[in-house]
C-alpha cells in the first residue's frame, strides 16, 4: 500500500504547487502588474493551468487511484486520504471523460464568448452573443451527457462548485425563499426612503480608508503574518499556498461602504483559508469544502456580524475618528441604518442583502431550464425581463442592464450563481447556532471582543477544509441540515 | 524541418512559461510575501525549477536537438533558430552529463553549506564551513571532469556565466587591471579623506527617497507600464517574462547614496530587459548575452553616467529641492566628490568603484587555484588574508570579515565572482565608444538629454539580447575586443 499512497501523494503535491504558482500570477496581475506584461502572463497562467490539468488527468494519476481503491488497500487508508482520493476521482473523471479536442474547443469558444460579451453589453445587444450562448449551452449539455448525472442534469453542474447539492434540495428552499421575500420587497424600499444615507457618498481619502480597512482585518483576527492586504479593481481573496491567504480591497472616494464592505468580506473568506487544519497542506483538502460554504464565512462577517447594530455600536466611533467631517451629526444607528438600506435594483453586484437573492433566484431558473432544455437562448430576455418585474417590480430598460449583465454565461460558467445564496442560507443557519452556543454574541460584538466568533468557526468549519462535505459540516456545526428558515427569519425581521 | 522546429520552439516556450513563473514567485517572496507563506512558497519554487531542468535535460529534447542539427535541417535554420539551437545544445549537454543523482545530492549539499555558512560566518569560524567546502570544491571538479573543458578546468565554470570567456584572457586582463589599480589604491583614500560627506548620512525620509528613485528611473527612460519599483532587502532587478522587468531597491534612512546608486544600478539592468527585441520573447534567447555584459549595463548607468559630474549637475538641484536641510552647503561637486570616495576595506559589497575590481581578483584567482587543485579549502583563509594584504592593505581581523564574507562558494557558484569585473570593463570599453560616437555627452548628460545613450545602448546591446555573444557584441558596439585599457585609463584618471 505505501508506494502507490507515497507516489498519489506526490502527485498532488505537485498539482497543489502549480495551483499555488498559478495563484500567486494571478494575485500580481491583479493587483499592480505592468501593463505590457499582461498579456504574456496570462498565457503563462494558461501554461500552468493545463501542466495541473495533464497531471489531475493523467494516465498515472487513473492507475494510482484504482490502486487505492482496491478493497484491501482501500481498507487500510486513513480517513483524510480516503476523502482526498474521493475528491482527486472525481476531478480526474471529469478531467477524462471530456475528450481533450472537446476541452479545447470549449475553451476557445468560451475565451472568445467572454470578449463578444463585452461588446454586446456595451451596446446592449443581446443578438451578438446569443450564437455563442447557443453553442456554449449545446455543449454544457453534451458535457453532462458523457460526464452522467443522477437526476436533474442541472446537478452534475451543481456538483463541481457545491458538492453533493442537487435541484430537488435548491427548489425547496430557493422557492421557500422567493415566496417569503418577494413580499417584503416593496416594503422595505418603502422605508429605506426614509434613510438619511448622504454622507456615505462624500469625499472619503483612499488613505484613511485603508488605515480603517487594515484596522478591521485586526480586529476580526486576520493574521497579517500569513497574508496582505492590497488594491484591485474587483476584490477578491486568494490563496497563494499554505500561510498566504491574501486580501484585496478597492477603495472608492466616493462610497465609504464600498471598501469597508469588500474588506469585511473577504476577510472572512481568508479566516476561512488562514484556519485550515496545517496537516491539510499540500493535499486536495486544503481548500474550503464548497464555493456556498466559503461564501456563508464571507457573507457571515459581511452581514451577519459586519452589517449589524452591535458591530457598529462598537466601530463607528472608530470610523468617525477617521472621518470626523464627513461623519458629522451621524451615529452609529444611523450608519447602520444607511448601509441597510434596500432598494429593488437591475444590477445583482449592487443589490443590498435582501433583494440579492432574488437576483441569483432569477438566474437560477433560466440556467436550470437552459440546461433541461425547456427553453432556448433566444428566450433568455423576455424570460429574464418577465422575472425581475414579477419578484422585484423593476424592468431593464435594455439588455446591457438585463439578461447580459454578468460574464458568467459567457464564460461558460453554470451553476456557479446558486452558491451565493447558500452562502447567504448557511451563514444565517451558522449564526442561528452560534447564538445557541453563545447567548451573549451581540454583546461581544458590541465589545469588539469578536475572537471568539472566530474560534467558534474554525472549530466547526474552517479547521475541516475539504476533508468534509458541505451538508456533514451544517449538520454538525447547527444540528440540523440546510435550513432556509433561518435566512428567511433573519430578512423578515430586518427588513418586514 | 517544420516539425522538429515547432516541437523545439513550443518546449522552449514551456521553458520560458516555467522561468517567467519562478520569477514572479521569487520576485513576490522577495518584496512583501508574508513571513509564514515563505517556506511552502520556496518549495513551489524549487518545484518549478525542476520541473524545467526536466524539460532542458528531457530524452525528446535531445532528439530534437539532434534532429536540428542534421545538416540538411540546420542548413535550412534562420540565424536567430541556429542561435537557440545552440544554447538548448549548451544547456541540454550541461544538465544531462551530470547523473541526477549527483546533481541531487549537490543541490542538498550547497543548500545545507548555505545554512551553515551563516554560522560560520557569525562565529567566524571557517573550521565549521571547511568540510562543506572541500566536498563542494571536489564535487565542482567531478562536475568538471563530466562536463569536458577546454584548456584551464575553471574555463568550463566561467562559460556557464560568460560563454567564451577562458582563463587567459582573464589572466591577462584582470593582471593589468591590478598592476594599474593597486598603486592607486592609498593615494586615492588619502585624498578621498579630505572630503567632506558626512552629509550623506543624515536623516533622509524613506518617502522622499522613493520619490527620487521613481524620477531617477523615468528620466533614465525606464518604462513603468512594462515594470515597477518595489522594496526589498537585498536590492536586484527581475523579468518576469516579456514587458515586465522589475526594479527593487532599499531606502536606508541614514545612507542616501545607498537607494539612490541601487536604483540607477537595478535600473540599468532593467533597460537592458525592456528593450531587447520583442521577437526574442518565449525564445532561450529572451535574455542578457552574459551575466558580465547584464552587468556592462548597471555599472555603465550607476558609475558612467550616475556617478558623473555632468549627471549631478544636472540632477543635484533636484535632489537638494527634496532634502534641502540636509543638503544645505553642499554643491553639486561635492555631491559628486562624497559619493566617489575610495578607501581600501575588508567588504566586498561596501567597496567603491577603485577597489571593488581588486575584492573580485582576489576571489578569481583563490577560486581558480582551487578548481585547478592547486591549492586546499584549508588553506584559503591564510592565503585569503595575504591578498588582502598585499593588494589592498588591509587584513581581515577575522574571517567572518574575510573569507566567509561571501555566500557564492557555500552555494557552489565557482565562476561567478569575475563577471562583475568584466561588466566594469565592458561599461568602460562602451562609455569610450560612446564618447566617440557622441562626443557631447557630457553636454547631454549635464542637460539631462539620457535619452540618446538609451537609444545607443539599445541598439548595441540591449536588442541582440542572447542573440550574440559578449565577444561578439563588444567588438560590433566598440571596434575592438575586450580591453582593459578604458576602465584603466577611467580610474586612473579618477583616482589617480
Amino acid at each position: 500500500m505505501e508506494k502507490p499512497l507515497q507516489r498519489f501523494r506526490e502527485l498532488v503535491r505537485k498539482i497543489r504547487a502549480f495551483a499555488d504558482a498559478e495563484a500567486v500570477l494571478y494575485w500580481d496581475l491583479r493587483t499592480g502588474a505592468p501593463r505590457k506584461g499582461a498579456e504574456a502572463r496570462a498565457e503563462t497562467i494558461g501554461f500552468l493551468s493545463s501542466e495541473r490539468f495533464k497531471l489531475i488527468a493523467s494516465a498515472e494519476m487513473g492507475t494510482l487511484l484504482a490502486e487505492l481503491e482496491e478493497p484491501s488497500v482501500w481498507e487500510k487508508l486513513g480517513e483524510l486520504d480516503r476523502r482526498q482520493v474521493k475528491e482527486a476521482r472525481r476531478e480526474h473523471d471529469r478531467s477524462v471523460r471530456i475528450p481533450p479536442e472537446k476541452h479545447r474547443e470549449f475553451v476557445t469558444l468560451t475565451s472568445k464568448a467572454e470578449t463578444v460579451w463585452e461588446e454586446a453589453k456595451r451596446k446592449a445587444d443581446f443578438g451578438l452573443l446569443a450564437p455563442y450562448l447557443e453553442r456554449i449551452v449545446a455543449m454544457t449539455r453534451e458535457f453532462i451527457g458523457l460526464w452522467g448525472h443522477e437526476g436533474h442534469p442541472y446537478n452534475t453542474l451543481l456538483d463541481q462548485y457545491e458538492p453533493g447539492m442537487t435541484v430537488d434540495v435548491l427548489d425547496r428552499v430557493f422557492g421557500e425563499l422567493k415566496a417569503e421575500t418577494v413580499p417584503l420587497v416593496q416594503r422595505a424600499a418603502e422605508r429605506s426612503r426614509q434613510v438619511r444615507a448622504d454622507f456615505l457618498e462624500l469625499e472619503y481619502p483612499a488613505d484613511k480608508q485603508r488605515e480603517f480597512s487594515l484596522f478591521m482585518l485586526r480586529e476580526m483576527g486576520y493574521d497579517f503574518e500569513a497574508g496582505r492586504l492590497d488594491e484591485t479593481e474587483h476584490p477578491f481573496m486568494i490563496t497563494l499556498g499554505p500561510g498566504d491567504a491574501r486580501v484585496t480591497t478597492r477603495y472608492k472616494e466616493n462610497d465609504v461602504w464600498f471598501a469597508l464592505s469588500s474588506t469585511i468580506h473577504e476577510g472572512g473568506h481568508a479566516l476561512y483559508e488562514q484556519n485550515l487544519a496545517p496537516e491539510l497542506a499540500g493535499t486536495l483538502l486544503y481548500d474550503g469544502a464548497s464555493m456556498g460554504m466559503h461564501e456563508s464565512q464571507s457573507r457571515f462577517w459581511e452581514i451577519f456580524v459586519g452589517s449589524s447594530l452591535p458591530f457598529w455600536r462598537r466601530y463607528f466611533p472608530e470610523l468617525a475618528r477617521l472621518f470626523p467631517r464627513q461623519l458629522a451629526g451621524v451615529d452609529a444607528e444611523g450608519f447602520y441604518r444607511a448601509i441597510n438600506r434596500s432598494r429593488p435594483s437591475l444590477i445583482r453586484i449592487e443589490a443590498d442583502e435582501l433583494t440579492y437573492n432574488l437576483h441569483i433566484i432569477i438566474r437560477y431558473e433560466l440556467e436550470k431550464a437552459l440546461v433541461a432544455g425547456e427553453i432556448g437562448v433566444g428566450e433568455l430576455p423576455a424570460l429574464w425581463n418577465a422575472k425581475y418585474g414579477a419578484y422585484l417590480g423593476v424592468v431593464p430598460a435594455h439588455d446591457g442592464e438585463g439578461v447580459l449583465q454578468d460574464v458568467h454565461w459567457a464564460g461558460g460558467s453554470f451553476g456557479y450563481f446558486p452558491t451565493y445564496t447558500l452562502g447567504n442560507m448557511y451563514a444565517a443557519q451558522l449564526m442561528h447556532a452560534l447564538r445557541r452556543d453563545m447567548p451573549d454574541v451581540d454583546g461581544r460584538i458590541e465589545r469588539g471582543e469578536l475572537a471568539p466568533i472566530r474560534r467558534w468557526l474554525t472549530d466547526r468549519i474552517h479547521r475541516y477544509g475539504k476533508s468534509r462535505t458541505p451538508d456533514e459540516l451544517i449538520r454538525e456545526a447547527t444540528g440540523e441540515p440546510l435550513n432556509p428558515r433561518h435566512l428567511i427569519e433573519h430578512l423578515k425581521a430586518k427588513f418586514g
